[in-house]
């Protein structure tokens, strides 16, 4: 299985530290050396890092471990094959573009005879089920909503019966993001934190690490990370209900 | 006026030295410093970096300078802004997916006039015009042919059709690729080289650099550079005509 993580934040941050911690798990403390992929939101812009190497042995995870890009939605995978072979085309996290937005997704699970009839814009370029899931759901969108995107309460509902048909074919924790807001779906394992004030200082589970929030911040931050394990071992993570899709916006879970 | 410079060879080669010269128009030896991007494709999967700093200060181009990444076909660019705002999502190249393969486009140039109806799946996201025309013969291409991409021969004579529409609009030179091959349009300037055997030295016009290619090839080895303005001081460069469109697939221009 692959692991996810996801920032959501309302002030531009960077995610330099949980993102160290995670890319151990790609080869180091874990054994999902398969590939691994980051996109940042900058804007409505994003920069998109895969790489088919494992996370532990990647320049460009070394690049990105060092260099604090600031981004109000982050979404980050290290992946163990199930579906697919090796290779850049099935690296997550995917982009495509809809509504003159784009639109990031990554996946952990697994599908079982998940082959939806795919007539629309968006198909797949490598062969993995998740860029399949992932193109039948901007397909639904698009033939359920037109040129024009929902308001979120709208767009919410739609996302959340999306995925529930297609969790019926196995696994399906997933993160969804148009640079606005961050969506989260658990089927098996997910869980978050948000930080916020009085922040305080977190220790990595991963790697002997340790930042103190309270120096890096100002009392308007408010950060929500949500990963597939939790990253640190002195911080309160909240674990997702299997079928549960949360929406954050501004570093909070909406109700 | 921005900076074009694209690779189409017959075995995957890094762009490392020809992207070092480069680099440096973007803020040392020439003014386009509104940011740069680049896209490698591998296999059927891209890599792709845009950033809107300028080259010379970019810790991403940094890396892209020490980072052999092998690829087939890569398209680069340094922007200086005429149309649109330094931002993220107005960084060049631009990607996206049709007929289940990445497309990879960038623009050197400045339209005039020039706002198509874009009423299929492809919109820009940034707002400059260089997006818009990609986004324009991208639907021109689906509304022509469907689902089913044609064969080269027709394709590319669409294409050479799409780029002399806009083309009246101003100055259009452009790179565009799917990862089979480079097609490139002249409209004022753009040069090329096919670098094969018997490979020789080259020198960079724009730093103290050479590499003897001799020592890094094999003798099937086939790679044409294109690019707005000649990088090495020693080699035979082509100048396009203007309104030419050439496709070059293997390391060469087809006739």
């Amino acid at each position: 299985m692959c692991q996810l993580l996801a920032m959501n934040c309302n002030v531009p941050t960077d995610i330099v530290f949980s993102f160290t911690g995670f890319a151990h798990r790609g080869g180091r403390t874990d054994t999902h050396h398969d590939g691994w992929g980051i996109a940042f939101f900058e804007g409505s812009g994003v920069r998109h890092f895969v790489d088919h190497q494992a996370a532990i042995a990647s320049p460009i995870a070394e690049l990105i471990k060092h260099y604090p890009i600031k981004s109000l939605n982050v979404i980050a995978h290290i992946r163990k094959a199930t579906q697919g072979q090796v290779a850049l085309e099935n690296c997550h996290p995917f982009v495509r573009e809809m509504w003159g937005r784009y639109w990031v997704f990554a996946h952990n699970g697994d599908l079982k005879g998940f082959e939806p009839v795919l007539d629309g814009p968006y198909r797949p370029v490598g062969n993995t089920d998740s860029e399949r899931a992932f193109c039948f759901l901007l397909q639904q969108l698009r033939d359920r909503f037109g040129d024009t995107p929902p308001a979120m309460p709208v767009l919410r509902a739609a996302i959340a019966d999306l995925v529930a048909i297609i969790a019926r074919h196995g696994t399906f924790n997933m993160m969804l993001s148009d640079g606005t807001a961050l969506f989260a779906h658990c089927s098996t394992k997910l869980c978050y934190v948000v930080r916020k004030y009085p922040f305080t200082a977190a220790c990595l589970a991963d790697e002997d690490l340790s930042v103190d929030f309270s120096q890096v911040t100002t009392p308007n931050d408010r950060v929500a990370i949500i990963v597939t394990t939790p990253l640190t071992t002195n911080e309160t993570w909240t674990e997702f209900a299997p079928g549960e899709l949360k929406v954050f916006v501004d570093g909070l879970p909406q109700s």
